[in-house]
């Protein structure tokens, strides 16, 4: 198997983190997601929960509260906003993560920081609105916002995050060595498209 | 197996043509990319080398000659640009393909032609660009333009026709249900995966 690493980046409610843990078993592989914001945890001391929120959503706030974040005595880590140094300290963590190897990375920038590993498959998972609209209220259930306006503002984020760190256009082909649409695919052939690649790598 | 077309974007050297080939021979399907050059140049009357060259870079001319051929007598078609004429006829006659259902089709937005068909697979061609040089040097041969010159010209014409009549990103996950780099996963692994997917379909 010559990919020991494979990276998965997702749209909200597309399925890539299930999809992500099923391959990864299929493998035998690591599964990085919530383990990886313990190392960071670890590494940083900023909360699990603070790492999850703002880990892949760092960029998202208004200038203005950037600016306290970053001017505040709390947000200046080296110099650093809280933002940028959460990135630093989550990029350490993956590139030791890839070294080990065998492992799925689920998000983080992971496809970016690891873009020139050639022992690393890039994955992009999305899929239409309708589709993850209907499975976000199956999984998480109903909440104020509306489903479509809960995906369009976390994958807005996620689109500021990435591009602010990778200078990348979030959801283009071209950052990947496969994207799939689990709803025109299936979840279950995603995940069997993407063993057997690995496999046959 | 419930998708009878698959459509195949690409970029320019990536391999898509002879993919999509490929998966037609496996699959028993008509192949559509001269054959569909041919049809056009039946109903429309223009030489089938002037469809191959305008047919899907046809918005790439400077506004100036556009504008030239759009007032031309030879350029004007029912009140339309020959650019456009061309578009809709070639759009017609991908529907009526489709229509027929069991084929391959290659390139001229019938991605975006056929975006609202269930029966319709719809998949982008990619590698990075030293790959796409060397394979065009091997396929093509040497001219006088390099071969990356040659990639940027061919990819930016494809771009701008696709932006101009489908109003969609060109290169974007999102319009797919797959997307394949054909350096990362090679052009075998591409064409095996796509005759599974549409066989257990």
């Amino acid at each position: 198997m010559a990919y020991k690493i494979v990276t998965i980046s997702r749209q909200f409610g597309s399925g890539g983190r299930s999809i992500g843990k099923k391959v990864a078993e299929a493998l035998g592989y690591d599964y990085y997601d919530k383990e990886l914001v313990k190392q960071v945890s670890m590494a940083t001391g900023f909360a699990p929960e603070y790492i999850e929120e703002k880990g892949e959503y760092a960029q998202s706030r208004s200038r203005l509260s950037y600016l306290f974040t970053t001017v505040g005595t709390a947000g200046v880590m080296n110099g650093m906003s809280a933002a940028d140094y959460l990135y630093t300290m989550q990029r350490k963590v993956i590139l030791d993560i890839a070294e080990k190897g065998n492992c799925v990375i689920v998000g983080r920038c992971a496809d970016y920081i690891l873009r020139e590993r050639e022992d690393a498959l890039h994955v992009f998972i999305h899929a239409p609105v309708p589709y993850r609209a209907e499975r976000i209220v199956r999984l998480y259930g109903v909440s104020e916002q509306s489903p479509e306006k809960r995906l369009a503002d976390k994958d807005g984020k996620r689109r500021i995050n990435y591009e602010h760190f990778t200078g990348r256009t979030w959801g283009a082909a071209d950052n990947y060595a496969i994207s799939l649409n689990t709803e025109a695919i299936g979840e279950d052939n995603c995940v069997r498209l993407l063993t057997e690649i690995v496999k046959h790598s």
